[in-house]
C-alpha cells in the first residue's frame, strides 16, 4: 500500500473527541471511512453529569449527513458496542477494512479510579473490545493494519529515558530488545497496558500487524474539518473526569476560576495539538507496519510540566484581557510531583510530522471559542471528586 | 505477623489442583482456612470432555467434611464466583483474612487459544476477579497480604537472564528498577500479565501489599495431606488442554502412548514439585510483603528442556518395566524451540525452601498411582487440538 492509495478505513470510537475529526480528516483525503460507536462516551457524561462545552450534533447520522451535504463525501455509520462480537463481525464484514483505527475505549483515568464498578467497567470494556478486534482481524482481515490509540501514561515516570515501546536491555553480559517496562498511572492506564500486551502477542503469534500510538495529552478544539460547520464540531470537555490539562485550564481562565494545579505541579508529560493527532494517524495509515510487526510510536510533540502549562495559559489570558490566577489543590492522584522525564518521539517526525507547537496565540484562539459557550460551563464539575488513595488508606 | 502466628487465610480457587492441597496444608499447620470456589474448573473439563485421572470428592463440602473427620480441623467453604462482587464481599467479611492466597483463575493456555469465546472468557474471568479482590482488600482488609499465583510464562523466553519480577535497567547514563518486561506465550498468559500490572499499581497507589508467585510448571500427585484418604485426593490432569508436561508424559508412558514432544523439544522452562508449591505459598504467608510492596518470587526449583523431561520419563519407565517411546508432533504453539533460558529463583530459597528435586524414583511413584487409574484415561484427549496459529495464517 503506497501513500497515494485510498484506504478502506474502519474508525472505531468514531463519535469521540478524536474519532470524529479523524473520520472527517481521512474522508476529506479520499479514504473510504466507516465509523463505529455505541455513544458510550455520551452516556458516561450523562452518568457523571458533565457534557461537551461545544455543542455537538445529536448523533453520528446527523454528523455524517452534514458531512455529505457539505463535501459530497460519505462516511458510513455502524452503531453498536465493540464488546458485542456480532457488532464487530458486522463492521468488519461490511467495511472490508485495510486499516482499523481503534479509538473505541473509555479514556478517563479519574473515571476508572472512582469506584469498583467504574474500574471494572473500564477494564472490561477496553480489554474485551480490543480482544474482539484482534479476533476479527485474524478471521476476516489478517492483512489489515491495526492503528491503536495507546497512551504515554502506560509508561508512567521512570527514572530513565522513555523509548518508543521497545528497549534494548543489556544485562549480565547479554542483550535483547524487549517491551519497554510500564508503570501505569491508573486502572484506565492499566487497561491500555493490557491492550498493548494482547496486541503484541497477536502480532507475534498470528502475524498480525499493528501500530500502537502512545499518545500524549491532546489539546485544541478545531481541525480543518470541524470548523466547516457547527454540525461538524467535535466535543470539548473541561470537567475533572473527562477534561485534560490545557483544555481545562483554558475554560477555567475564561470563566474566572483559578487554574487548578494538582499538588506541586512538577508533573511533566507529553502534549500535542489535536491537528497533529490526525496527521499522526494518517502517517501511520499511509506507512503501515509489516506483517508480524508490533511497532510503537510515542505520539506527542512537546513536554511540559503542569506549572509551565498553567503559566502559559496565564500569560495568554493576560494578553486576552483576563486576569487569571493559579491555585494549587491537593493532588487527587498518586503520582510523583517532581521527576525526571525524557520521552523519545522521533518516529512520527521521521515519517513527516510537522508539529503545531503550543503558543499563546493558539491558547487565545481557544479562549475565543470557549467565550462563545461560557454559559454552558457547569462550574461544579471543575474540581476533582475521585481520589486515587482514599483518606482512610493514607496512613497505611 | 511472625512465623509462629496463626493466620486467617482465604484460599481463592480452593477446589483446584493446587488450591485444595494448599488449604489442607495450611489447615494442618494451624491456620484458619476459608476456601472459595465456583467449580469452574470442573465445569470447563466437562465442556472440553476431559476429567481428572485420580477420582476426587464430589464437592468442597465432601472434601471439608472428610478433612474434619480425619483431622478434627475445620476448613470453611464459600461456593461462588469471584467475578461476582457479592461473593467476594461475603468471603472477605466472613473470613476477615490477614492472608489472601489467590489461585482463582482459569489456568490453561490452550483453552484460551481455542477460539474467541474462550479467549475472552479467560481474560474476563481472570482480570475481573483479580480486580474485585484488589477492591475488597482496599475496602475490607487493607493490611492483608495478597499471595497471587502468577506464572513464569509471563516472561516468555527473552535472550537475557530473567530476574524475579523487577530489573535494574541502565540506559543512556541513568538507571532505574522497573518491572521486568513480559513476552507472554498465550492469551491466558496475557491475562496473568494484566493481573501483575493491576496488582503492582494497587500496591503503589493504595499501599496494599502483595507477593506475585511466578510459578513454573508443577508436577506431582501426592502431598502429605492428599495421601491421608482417597476423599482428600487432588485432581490430576493429563489431557492436552489442562495437563502439563511431566504429568502428561507419565500418563502417556503408563497407557502405552508415545511421549508427545511438541516440535524440536528444546523449549526450556522452570519446574517444581507440588509439595514445593505448598511450601512456597507457606513461606510467602509467614514472611509477608511490607505495606506498599509488590514483590515477585520466581517459584520453581529446576529448569529442564522438554527433551530432557521426555528422556527422564523414558528412563524411569524402563526401570518400571515399561518400554516407552518419544514422538515429535507438530508444535501447536508459536514459541521458540531452541533458546537461551536462565531464570533466577533465589528468593524462596533464601526464605527457607528445600526443594524436592525431580528424580526417576519420583516419576516411578507417579506411575504407581497412574497405573491404579489407567482405565480412566481417555486417549482421545492426549493430542492437542488447539493451534496457536491456524494454517490459514501460516503464510501471512
Amino acid at each position: 500500500m503506497t501513500s497515494t492509495e485510498r484506504h478502506r478505513v474502519l474508525v472505531l470510537g468514531g463519535d469521540g473527541y478524536l474519532g470524529w475529526p479523524t473520520a472527517m480528516y481521512l474522508s476529506a483525503r479520499g479514504h473510504e471511512v466507516t465509523v463505529v460507536d455505541n455513544y458510550l462516551r455520551r452516556l458516561l457524561h450523562m452518568e457523571v453529569g458533565s457534557g461537551s462545552l461545544v455543542p455537538i450534533a445529536d448523533d453520528l447520522d446527523q454528523r455524517a449527513s452534514a458531512w455529505q451535504e457539505l463535501t459530497g463525501r460519505q462516511i458510513r455509520v455502524v452503531v453498536g458496542d465493540l464488546t458485542d462480537w456480532a457488532v464487530v463481525q458486522r463492521a468488519f464484514l461490511e467495511s472490508e477494512p485495510d486499516t482499523v483505527i481503534h479509538y473505541g475505549e473509555i479514556p478517563s483515568a479519574p473515571y476508572s479510579m472512582t469506584n469498583r464498578e467504574r474500574c471494572v467497567f473500564t477494564q472490561h470494556n477496553n480489554i474485551i473490545n480490543t480482544l474482539n478486534i484482534l479476533w476479527a482481524l485474524r478471521d476476516y482481515a489478517p492483512q489489515a493494519h491495526l492503528v491503536k490509540l495507546g497512551t504515554m501514561g502506560e509508561y508512567g515516570t521512570p527514572d530513565i529515558d522513555i523509548e518508543e515501546g521497545w528497549i534494548v536491555i543489556n544485562h549480565n553480559g547479554r542483550s535483547d530488545r524487549l517491551p519497554f517496562p510500564k508503570l501505569p498511572a491508573s486502572y484506565y492506564h492499566c487497561s491500555k497496558v493490557a491492550d498493548s500486551t494482547n496486541i503484541e502477542f497477536a502480532c507475534r503469534s498470528w502475524g498480525l500487524r499493528a501500530t500502537d500510538l502512545n499518545q500524549g495529552v491532546v489539546y485544541g478544539i478545531d481541525t480543518d474539518e470541524t470548523v466547516l460547520d457547527p454540525r461538524l464540531s467535535t466535543r470539548f470537555d473541561y470537567d475533572a473526569v473527562w477534561g485534560t490539562a490545557i483544555n481545562r485550564f483554558c475554560v477555567q481562565a475564561v470563566v474566572g476560576h483559578p487554574l487548578t494545579v494538582y499538588g506541586g505541579g512538577g508533573q511533566t508529560r507529553g502534549y500535542l495539538n489535536i491537528r497533529d493527532t490526525l496527521r499522526c494517524v494518517e502517517l501511520s495509515t499511509l506507512h503501515p507496519a509489516v506483517p508480524g510487526e508490533f511497532r510503537v510510536f510515542n505520539q506527542f510533540t512537546e513536554q511540559f510540566s503542569i506549572n509551565e502549562l498553567a503559566n502559559l495559559v496565564l500569560r495568554a489570558a493576560h494578553d486576552f484581557g483576563i486576569e487569571a490566577t493559579i491555585e494549587s489543590v491537593e493532588n487527587p492522584r498518586v503520582e510523583k510531583e517532581a521527576h525526571y522525564y525524557n520521552a523519545k518521539h522521533q518516529r512520527l517526525l521521521e515519517l513527516g510530522l510537522t508539529p503545531h507547537l503550543l503558543s499563546t496565540e493558539l491558547v487565545e484562539h481557544m479562549f475565543d471559542t470557549i467565550e462563545r459557550y461560557r454559559d454552558r460551563v457547569a462550574s461544579s464539575h471543575i474540581l476533582p471528586k475521585a481520589r486515587w488513595r482514599p483518606r482512610a488508606l493514607v496512613q497505611v
